[in-house]
């Protein structure tokens, strides 16, 4: 069982000020998924493991200081600067999570992936080999080079659906900070599969037909196209992460075609 | 004018105390090399440069801890130990650099090098385009997975000569704590070339056949093997960095077939 997990910037970190780290979070999700580790081993079942994480308050300020008008300029400096902000983000969330015993390595995307009009060149073959031996590879979003002459930021958003294509993920978990996907009144969608996907996406655009949902329709429509089973739940609540990984979780459940 | 530049493990760092750092070389080193840029910039050449540095004093110590009879072991803990210790040092040698306005920005192998048997799988698309924006790319010795269920230390000594025939590198230096290849009488050879080069390997080796010259022997042979002009030479003395770089240090130059 290979399954990917993407802790969303905001339940990680307050991304209102800048470097703050959601500590209470953080601890909870490594508690959490170590519960879920000893849940796989008891039942002897294999349990492989991607963890995902964004920029948070640490990729964004940063990022933000070196972007005029949707390019980023002065990345003779900004480059590494922001390379060094994620790395301190990154060795928190790793170190924390090896306080739980899990065995998280970390993937630095900036220095190997380039990102393609359409696609991105991102080498798996290191990361199947730490899959093969049990170590969870982390992967950050991260400032990449692209192949039009500037930088684009690789997000989380764009991390899990390549992966998660990529490595044939059984099942691929969003902690986010809302209940799941919600309808017209707020209340969340169980399931979104062939039978309500259109109306769920119409329902996620305005009548101008732009996303008024903080790219929930984005998320909705990658993890239908992917045909993974897609996950979108609250990371803030309790339990939520450890039932997630055990495939147990109230949320927006995702069955693509 | 692409230049690669190897920074010894021993010129910057004290093998013998873990986590030293030679900072008045390291400082030396930045001033030396954004002069050597202020050179070609007069003379309106363009210079590209790629710098590699060792595990010195930070990789080994931590690496050995995990080591059994030439096999890692523990390395649920040990990989990401590893890889936190070289992003230490490798912070501290960018963070340098940028202080000197040197564009350096981080080459985490272990994100996605896979060691093989007789090669690498190291994916240089973002180096390459890292190049083309005037970037300089700073590649640390790390812990890698090879494809043999193990882990290996990928060393400058594999790095360097793996870019070298990739990039098309144009001058190949490596600064070391002696002052070039020495002779039975301890004076420098000045020139390795065909001439001279099957001499010069007998020497290298005791009547046994061992290299008794810490790795001279492996790294003539590779750089001679890859027909790259490579000078090497002693990194410890004040101006030598800035004379390799412009082409005019003293040491052994070797030509290679």
């Amino acid at each position: 069982m290979l399954i990917i997990l993407k802790l969303g910037g905001s339940i990680l970190s307050d991304k209102n000020t800048p470097f703050s780290v959601k500590w209470d979070n953080l601890e909870r999700f490594g508690e959490e998924i170590r519960n879920a580790m000893e849940y796989y081993k008891e039942k002897n079942e294999k349990l492989n493991l991607i963890i995902v994480h964004g920029g948070g308050s640490f990729g964004h300020p940063v990022a933000k200081k070196y972007l005029r008008d949707g390019k980023f300029c002065n990345m003779q400096k900004g480059f590494w600067e922001i390379q060094k902000a994620m790395r301190r983000f990154n060795n928190l969330v790793i170190d924390t999570l090896h306080f739980y015993d899990i065995p998280a390595v970390s993937i630095q995307p900036s220095s190997f992936v380039v990102f393609k009009k359409d696609s991105l060149i991102f080498d798996l073959s290191a990361i199947k080999e730490l899959l093969k031996r049990d170590l969870v590879p982390v992967v950050h979003g991260d400032i990449v080079v692209d192949d039009d002459d500037n930088y684009k930021i690789l997000s989380g958003d764009h991390i899990l659906p390549y992966l998660t294509k990529k490595l044939n993920v059984d099942l691929s978990l969003h902690a986010s900070d809302v209940d799941g996907v919600l309808d017209e009144n707020g209340n969340v969608i169980e399931k979104i599969d062939k039978s309500n996907i259109d109306d769920v996406l119409k329902m996620l655009k305005d009548s101008k037909g732009i996303d008024v949902t903080g790219g929930m329709y984005l998320k909705v429509m990658e993890a239908y196209k992917m045909g993974v089973k897609t996950i979108i739940f609250n990371g803030n609540k309790r339990g939520n992460i450890y039932n997630a990984l055990i495939g147990n979780v109230m949320g927006t459940v995702i069955i693509g075609d």
